[in-house]
């Protein structure tokens, strides 16, 4: 508690990294203190919001026709072997269980690190005809990746939790049908209820998912101009549904391999651009659907706490409220309260009370009100609905100001050192292509992300690298 | 779906565990194919209510003052091992990680078997002052064990999903508190909301959770007579803080040892009781609030279909609700959904609906009612309102018609054997009486429970087996 009430003391802009470091410590989201390297305590007041964004997001897929299961976390060597780029690209980073009691285990079983093979093993016992096609599934769960890389709370950690969707086609249209369901999903959940801007890339051919026939993933933007992966889709090349035996009958009785695909929206990652997009230098901002609290109210004296249990009453019936009756001055109340990024606070004083006012803090403007005090829930109901579309409106123009067209490498640097988004012609996203990223990679540090799903524009002019004619247009970005 | 249209070809009261394997199958609840021994594959139909017991459970918890964490899922050998008992007791049942990649760990990782050497770690760092007492946490997450035991899917796997709450107290007599709490809790959300009548037991001493100083345990009983123990909660052996430095400044600026408690509703397990107090010969029956689906509509013919569609807009604003379209007959269909246990059906027929009368079948009294198509929401919300309450009462009559007083080991025997639960006289729970318990093991297969925590009335008179003067009022019956 002690260490939450001295405020940040770095600016997001001008320390990003301190920032977001302090950010986790102080307004207590998570404990870094955990002694297993790249694991941490995920605290209430991330726990709360990860909660609601879990809600969020199943809803909209049970909406959708996904299907919740609960499979084992533990999956058989067998079955990841069974897809070769699959085991290749998830070895290095699988943790095993090798041990039971005292005994040695006859097989050893991978901590799920992703699910396909644990599913696919399943739909090869449940999918028998045509007619149960599309069948979608999803899971929430945890995951794990003994991460080569540095960790780094909420963005990169060795246990995560995340959602996965697995589904099974009738053919590759069908499947790409469900990338775009899925990249229409992000929109609703990330974009509309979290207020995360983001561009649905499809993924160049050298930068897959390990098994995957095309990669597709959301990229956000954080505010030191690099783009954080957010969920990805992934057609999955039909090796992996054959290894495992996945048919069906179609019309024809035709014994058919199914087309796969799956997407894994990473809320614990998802968090991390939360914080990340909306927060500025005074702590965290929520919108109103997942704030872990969505209004405080603070008793300035003593007189008021009667009103004050009273106005909870009222206000409990649409959102969560709590009463801050803690010790602490006014001041380091509403520090600590704007901090900790809730929507709305009321200050209750005896004086205004007299008059029948009450002053209410914004969160998303930072801007006090005073208000009748029969006006004050119509207000706060008011300002519940309009919280998310102004930090959404806010996020939206900060993304689409960092867009900006380059013609060459030079510009293309330049858009890149300035903490923007490079857009430029491209030679193209398949292999013959990778050389020219690589330039652009050695030269400004940043990748090429890929080719926008829902671009309408053609290119119509040369590769800004190497002069030949482009058949892309791409997005060039730095990312963590 | 073939297999599950035959329906349950056993009785519940016939055949007790060939119809509670039938009903896993048929009513597609979870899929025992999957290729690690004691792990099973949850399917949509128990994780949709097993999702509203979190939640309702989770609801009650908060409200009581538990904020929620996510601990990881790995736990450091050397935490297991600093309190004694705690190792000895879930050692021979611990998955050991010993890989990461391809590299062995310097150090083995449990999968926690339950979290309390996690968690008190974390206390150490948290807890300064009897300020911040009692510090009440829980999370929702999947645990381990490798079981000795054969498995059975729901009551006993290898790995099972629970809430875990974990509380420090300044004093003993405030964790005797949260254990009666806990005991309200139990009430609350597993009598209440989801129907299951139980009895909360101090156990005896000599059947303790390992570390514990006392252990307390709802028991709820099965129709064969066998009882299957239900959350249980914990008072902590001091020398379990005391080993990971769990202290506090007292008022007196005095530092001292916390006293801690734990609970553990394993919603999976708690699942498997639901489904075998409430089910029947047909099937299912679910309470009202953890129904997977509340409410189905069949169109005994094509012309309603309007009709259906209308219905459904009307009660989607207050329950859960599907049409079922599927090309099965009106008759396939309703034993389908009566085995599913969907609380109401609605059958639409041409006729009716040119009377201006509409079906209803409610699963509770497995009972048809004909109302008037104007009174049919209003009859809807209300039979909605009696369905847990009728399910409750049946299931509390059936337990409390087994309870039956026992005046000596000839009487006990009898009582076991038509499957009840017997109550004595009993010299004591202490060590002194664990002989006395053996000879009841021995002679009739049961055990002594323990002692009701909220009984008021006290012994009077000898113990039933060994004669002595009794110092407690025991239970015994079969248990799983």
């Amino acid at each position: 508690m002690e260490k939450s009430q001295e405020g940040l003391t770095v600016k997001k802009d001008e320390n990003f990294s301190e920032w977001y470091t302090q950010l986790i410590e102080k307004a207590e989201l998570a404990d870094l203190r955990y002694n297993i390297k790249g694991f941490l305590v995920f605290q209430p007041w991330s726990v709360l919001s990860m909660e609601k964004m879990f809600s969020s997001m199943e809803k909209v897929l049970q909406r959708k026709g996904h299907s919740p299961y609960f499979f084992p976390t533990l999956i058989p060597e067998n079955n990841l072997k069974k897809e070769s780029s699959h085991i290749k690209g998830f070895t290095p980073e699988v943790f095993w269980v090798t041990q039971g009691g005292d005994n040695v285990l006859e097989e050893k079983f991978a901590l799920r690190p992703t699910s396909e093979t644990a599913f696919y093993q399943m739909f090869s016992l449940w999918i028998r005809s045509y007619k149960e096609l599309p069948f979608k599934t999803y899971q929430r769960a945890n995951i794990f990746r003994h991460e080569t890389k540095a960790t780094r709370p909420f963005l990169r950690s060795r246990e995560f939790h995340w959602i996965e969707t697995h589904c099974a086609h009738a053919s590759k249209e069908d499947a790409m049908s469900q990338v775009k369901e899925d990249m229409e999903t992000t929109k609703e959940v990330l974009h509309d209820i979290f207020g995360l801007p983001f561009m649905f890339f499809e993924r160049p051919s050298w930068d897959k998912f390990p098994g995957a026939e095309k990669t597709f993933a959301a990229d956000v933007l954080n505010p030191d101009g690099k783009v954080v992966q957010q969920p990805s889709t992934h057609i999955l090349k039909q090796e992996f549904p054959r290894a495992f035996g996945v048919t069906f009958k179609d019309k024809n009785g035709e014994e058919k391999t199914v087309w796969t695909t799956c997407y894994g929206p990473a809320i614990s990652r998802i968090f991390a651009s939360v914080m990340i997009v909306h927060g500025d230098d005074k702590g965290l901002k929520f919108p109103w659907d997942i704030a872990p609290l969505q209004v405080v109210i603070i008793p300035i004296n003593e007189e008021v706490k009667q009103k004050a249990e009273k106005l909870k009453l009222e206000i409990e019936k649409f959102a969560s409220v709590k009463i801050d009756y803690s010790d602490k001055r006014p001041g380091e109340k509403f520090n600590y309260w704007e901090m900790k990024g809730v929507p709305i606070r009321i200050d209750l004083g005896l004086k205004d009370l007299e008059n029948k006012k009450i002053t209410v803090f914004r969160r998303d403007l930072d801007k006090k009100e005073v208000v009748s005090e029969s006006e004050l829930i119509k207000k706060i109901k008011k300002i519940s609905e309009e919280i998310t579309k102004n930090l959404t409106k806010k996020a939206d123009n900060l993304f689409n100001n960092k867009i900006k067209d380059a013609k060459n490498i030079k510009e293309i640097k330049k858009i890149i050192e300035e903490g923007g988004i490079a857009r430029c012609n491209f030679c193209s996203v398949e292999k013959e292509g990778e050389k020219c990223a690589e330039i652009i990679e050695k030269e400004t540090g940043a990748q090429v992300r890929g080719t926008k799903l829902d671009e309408k524009q053609k290119p119509n002019g040369k590769c800004a690298i190497c002069g030949k004619p482009a058949h892309n247009i791409v997005y060039i970005a730095k990312s963590y």
